[in-house]
C-alpha cells in the first residue's frame, strides 16, 4: 500500500498559519461571501435537484444527460447554448439573434451547472443582462455595427482574473475583501471586444492542484459524473464550459491547469505558448517567476472557438499595448493541413506512470483513425521525462513556496490536501538561491532544445499524448502531473481535446497482464491503484496534441482537421 | 576629488584567484596564443606604423584618416571596402564582383585595423580566402546561384561566438585551450547564409565593461583617436567595423555592449529586442540568467546593412530550428515612415549623469534637424531612471557573481580595473535568493509597463537619447552605464547611430554655467571631470533611438529616414 503521507517532506509545511485568526476573522467573511453567492442565484434559474447532492455524487450522476432528459431548458435555450461561439457572434452581428436572448440562455445553463457541479465563486447574471442590453442598444444605434469580434458572447472567467470593483480573492482566504481596482488586462480586452461577464469560477488554493479544493468552495464536480473531479486548477471553467454554460472560458495553466479541467470535464482546452495572452492583473502566487511561466488561455467546445478567442484577443485586443510581457505577434491565419502530409509522434507511456485502460483504448482508437486517414505515426519514447518532471517540480517551489506560504499565513487558513501535496514538490520549503535557480533554467533549456531537435530531425509536426494517466479521478486524488507539466517546462502550445469516447466499465478494465505489472515507482502505484473501472462511469476521455514553441496557429489548424474531420467529435450534440 | 576605490564594496572581490597558478600555467599559454595571432598577420597585409604605437596614442592619432591619406589600400580596395554590405551581396550575386576580391580587400583593411587598434583576438585570413574561393566556385557551378543572402560577405565575430575547431575563450584565461566542438547557432546560420569569417575580435573579461580590457589583449583603441577607447564589450567589433575592415560585425549587449563600441568607435550598432538573434553556444557568463537577457546583434556602417543582417538571419536562418529561445517571428518589411507623422520623445538628461558638451551639441543639432523635417518632438523627463539603474545593477550581480568569479578563479587571473568596477555593482558578491530575484523582476516589469504606457498614451514612436554621457572616454575610464542599460532592463530595441558630428575641442567646452554646476552624485562628478575638451579630438558623436518592445522593424525603418535622409550621414564616405 502506498500512502499520501509518505510523499511529504519532513518539514512543518502546514504549521505556519494562525488557525485562531482564520476561525474568528476569515472564516465568517468567507461564509458571508458564500451566502452572497447563494443569494445571487436568480429564482428563474433555480432548479430542484432530483436527489440530494450527496446521493447524486454517490451514484455517479450524469448532470449533462439529466439537463437534456429532464428538459431543464426550453428548446430555444438548447438551440442557443448548443451553438458555437463562432456561429453566435456571426448571428448576433447579422442581427439574427440578440445579445440578450443569447445571454439569458447561457446565464440559465451556467447557473444550473453551478447547482450541480459547484463551479462558481461568483454569479452576477443581472449585471450581465444589463451589459447584454447595452450591447444590443449599441448595435441598434450604430446601424448594426458591433463593438468588436466577441460582441455579445457570454464568457466565463477563472476567479483570479481581476474585475474592477469586484472582490478578487484568487482562492486565498486572505483576499476575501480584496476589491480589484481595475480589470486585469485580459478582462479589459475581452470586455472591449464585446464579451459579457456573469460568472467567475472556482480554482484551488495556490492554483497548484489539478483539482479544485480551497476554503471557499471545497470541490468542484465533473458534470458527466458527479463523483469525479472537474479537474483544475481552472476547475470551474472545466465544469461550466463542458456543461454548456459558457461559450468560452478563460483559464490558466502552469502545470496542466487549463488542460486537466478541459480533459476531465468534457471540453477542449488550449494552453498557448507563453506571452500571447496576458496574465497581468490576475491575483496569483507567481510574481516575478520566470523559470516556468503561467499561461492564460481558453476552454471551449470546439477548436474553431478556441481559434476565435486567440485571434480576436491578439489581433484586435493588442495586449502589448497594456503589458510588455505580451508579444506583438499577430495571430496568423493557417489553413487546415492536408493530414496526409502530417507526421505525429505518439507518447503511449511517459516512462513514469502507466496510463489506465480507458486512456489506452482512446490512444489506440485515435492512432488507428489517424493512420487510416493517412497521417504518418511514429512513436516517441521520451528519454528525459523524469528529469523534466523533477526539474519543473523544483521550479514550482524554488522560492521555498515563499509567496504562497506568505499569502496563506496572512489568514491562517487550513491547507487542502492536494495543495499540501504540491507544496512538497521539489525540495518543498527550501529557498533556492539565484545560482541554483539558474541551474534549473539551464536544464530546462537543454530539454527544450532536445525536444525541438527531435521535431526538426524527424520532421514531426505534432506530439500526441495522454492528457493525464487516467480519466477524471475522484476529488482529492490527483497526484501525477507528468503528462501535462512536461509541456509547461518545454513551453509547447498544447491542445487538450475530447476524443468523443467515454469511460466504459465493461471495456476499460485492467487485463491479466496488467495485474502482473511491476510498478516503477510508488507514485505510479498510487495513481494506478486509484483506477477501478466501476467508479469512473462515463468519464470523458481526452488526449493532448502539442506543437513546436510558438506554432500555436498550426496546432489549432491541425486540431480542426483531426478532431472535427477525422475523429468527428461534436461537443454541441448530445 | 572622487576616487575609483570609494565605489568598491568592502568585500575581497579580487582575492579569490591563485596568482601563482596564473603566472606559471595560464600566462604562458596566453603568450603563446598571442604569438600565434602575431604570426597570423600575412606579410601582404602588414604595415609600418608612422610612429611607435605609444606615440600615436599620445598624439590622438586618427588611423582612419591616415588609411586614406597614406593610401594604405589600392583604389579598387577602397572602392570595395567603402561599399555597403547590401550592395556587395547584390554585386556578387549579379556576378559583377567575386567573393575572393571582396574578401581580400576586407581582410587587408581588417588586418590594418588590428595593427592600429588592437581589435583582434584571432585572424585567419588564409582560411577566409579558401572559403571565398569555394563560394565563387559554388556560384560558378550553379549557374550564378548563391548559397544564401549573405553570400560572400566578410563578417567579423566577437570572440565568444564559438567556431568549430577553434579556441573560444570568451576573454577568460581559463578557456585559453577551450576548443569549440561546434559553431554557435549564430555562426552556423551566418556561415550557411554565405558569410566569410576571418577575424574574431576583442572583448573584456566577464563582458561587463563598456571597455575592452582582459588579460589577452589589454585595451582596444578607437580608430578615430587612438588615445580613446573603442568601447565595449564588443570592443573589437566597434573598431574593425568603424575602420571599414568588416561589412557587418556580430556583437552582444547586456548593458550597452553593442551600442557603446558602435557609438564610440564610429559606426552604427543595433541591439534588437531579446529572442530574435540566438546566443546559444557563445562562451559567456550568464547561463540561465533571465532577469536581464543578453542580446546578440549587428554593427555596420549603414542602417540598411543592419536590416540586411536581421532579415537574412531571421527569415532565412530560422534560429528557432536550433534554439527554442529564439522566437519564430519573421522579420517583416516596413516602409520608411513619413517623418511628418512621427513623434519622438527626447531624453536630454537622465537625471543621473549630465552629458558632456559634444553630446549636448549633437542632441541640439539633431533635434533641430528633426523638427525642421516636421518630426514632432516632446521631452521625456524620466522619473525612475535611478530605480532602473540600481535594479539592473543588482540583476547583473544577483548570483553574487558566482559564475564569473568561478570562471576567473579557475585560472587565478588578475581582474582588470573595470571588471572589478562592475563586479561591485548592486550588492557585489552577495548571493540573492530566489524570492529576492523575483522582486527585482517585478520592479523591472513595472518599469517596462511604465515606459510602454508612456509610449501608448503620448503616441510616441521613438525615444531619442544619448548613447552615453560622453563621447568615447580614455581607456579604462568608463564608469556610467545608465544611458544604455536602461534599454536593457526595459528590453527596448535600440539603435546607436552616428550623427555625422565629431568632437571639436574649440566648440565642445564646458560653459561658465557648467562650471558652477553642483554634482548630483559622485558618479556624475567622476564622469564629468573626465571630459577635458583637448583630449577627445575628433571622437565620433553618436546618439540612440529606441522603439517599443519588438518594434525592431519599425525602428530600423525610421532609422533610415532619420539618419540617411534627414541627417544625411554616410559612413562610407571619407
Amino acid at each position: 500500500m502506498v500512502s499520501f503521507e509518505q510523499f511529504l517532506i519532513q518539514d512543518p509545511l502546514d504549521n505556519y498559519g494562525d488557525r485562531e485568526l482564520y476561525n474568528t476573522k476569515f472564516k465568517p467573511l468567507i461564509e458571508a461571501y458564500n451566502k452572497r453567492l447563494e443569494e445571487s442565484i436568480l429564482d428563474e434559474y433555480k432548479i430542484t435537484l432530483p436527489k440530494s447532492r450527496d446521493e447524486l455524487i454517490a451514484e455517479q450522476f450524469d448532470a449533462v444527460d439529466y439537463l437534456y432528459s429532464a428538459k431543464l431548458l426550453s428548446e430555444r435555450e438548447f438551440e442557443i447554448t448548443d451553438t458555437s461561439a463562432t456561429e453566435i457572434v456571426a448571428k448576433i452581428a447579422a442581427g439574427e439573434w440578440t445579445a440578450v436572448e443569447v445571454f439569458t440562455a447561457y446565464a440559465k445553463r451556467a447557473t444550473i451547472a453551478h447547482q450541480f457541479t459547484n463551479c462558481a465563486h461568483e454569479l452576477f447574471t443581472q449585471e450581465g443582462l444589463e451589459r447584454a442590453k447595452e450591447l444590443d442598444a449599441y448595435q441598434k444605434e450604430n446601424d448594426g455595427k458591433t463593438v468588436g469580434p466577441l460582441h455579445g458572447l457570454p464568457i466565463s472567467l477563472k476567479e483570479f482574473v481581476s474585475l474592477e470593483g469586484k472582490i478578487t480573492h484568487g482562492g486565498y482566504a486572505a483576499f476575501v475583501e480584496n476589491v480589484a481596482e481595475k480589470d486585469s488586462v485580459t478582462a479589459h480586452i475581452l470586455r472591449k471586444l464585446g464579451a459579457v461577464f456573469y460568472i467567475r469560477t472556482t480554482q484551488p488554493l495556490t492554483l497548484m492542484q489539478l483539482d479544485s479544493e480551497n476554503n471557499y468552495s471545497g470541490f468542484t464536480k465533473n458534470p458527466f459524473n458527479l463523483l469525479l473531479s472537474s479537474g483544475g486548477s481552472s476547475s470551474g471553467e472545466g465544469a461550466v464550459v463542458s456543461f454548456g454554460g459558457s461559450t468560452l472560458g478563460v483559464g490558466s495553466d502552469i502545470g496542466g491547469s487549463i488542460r486537466s479541467p478541459a480533459a476531465f470535464s468534457g471540453c477542449h482546452g488550449f494552453r498557448p505558448t507563453t506571452r500571447r495572452i496576458s496574465n497581468l492583473g490576475n491575483v496569483a502566487n507567481y510574481s516575478g517567476q520566470e523559470s516556468v511561466s503561467p499561461v492564460t488561455g481558453p476552454l471551449a467546445r470546439s477548436v474553431a472557438d478556441l481559434e476565435l478567442f486567440m485571434k480576436a484577443y491578439i489581433n484586435s485586443g493588442k495586449p502589448w499595448d497594456m503589458d510588455t510581457w505580451s508579444l506583438p505577434k499577430l495571430w496568423k491565419d493557417v489553413a487546415k493541413p492536408d493530414v496526409k502530409q502530417l507526421t505525429i509522434a505518439v507518447v503511449k507511456d511517459d516512462g513514469l506512470v502507466r496510463v489506465s485502460p480507458p486512456i489506452r483504448r482512446a490512444l489506440a482508437e485515435v492512432v488507428a483513425k489517424l493512420e487510416a486517414a493517412g497521417v504518418k505515426i511514429i512513436e516517441l519514447k521520451q528519454k528525459n521525462s523524469k528529469l523534466a518532471y523533477e526539474t519543473v517540480h523544483k521550479m514550482y517551489c524554488c522560492d521555498g513556496n515563499y509567496e504562497s506560504r506568505s499569502l496563506i499565513a496572512k489568514s491562517g487558513e487550513p491547507i487542502p490536501r492536494l495543495t499540501q501535496w504540491s507544496l512538497n514538490y521539489g525540495e518543498g520549503a527550501k529557498m533556492y538561491n539565484c545560482a541554483e535557480n539558474r541551474q534549473l533554467n539551464m536544464i530546462r533549456d537543454d530539454l527544450r532544445n532536445e525536444y525541438n531537435d527531435y521535431f526538426v530531425a524527424n520532421n514531426v509536426d505534432f506530439i500526441l499524448s495522454p492528457a493525464y494517466n487516467n480519466v477524471a479521478p475522484h476529488s482529492g486524488e490527483i497526484y501525477n502531473w507528468s503528462y501535462t507539466s512536461i509541456f509547461n517546462i518545454l513551453d509547447l502550445p498544447t491542445l487538450a481535446f475530447q476524443t468523443g469516447l467515454k469511460q466504459d466499465p465493461e471495456l476499460d478494465v485492467w487485463t491479466e497482464e496488467d495485474k502482473n505489472y511491476t510498478y516503477r515507482s510508488d507514485l505510479e502505484q498510487l495513481e494506478n491503484e486509484n483506477y477501478k473501472p466501476d467508479e469512473f462511469k462515463g468519464a470523458p476521455i481526452a488526449l493532448q496534441l502539442s506543437a513546436r514553441r510558438y506554432f500555436d496557429e498550426e496546432l489549432l489548424a491541425a486540431g480542426k482537421a483531426i478532431i472535427d474531420d477525422i475523429l468527428k467529435v461534436d461537443l454541441f450534440k448530445h
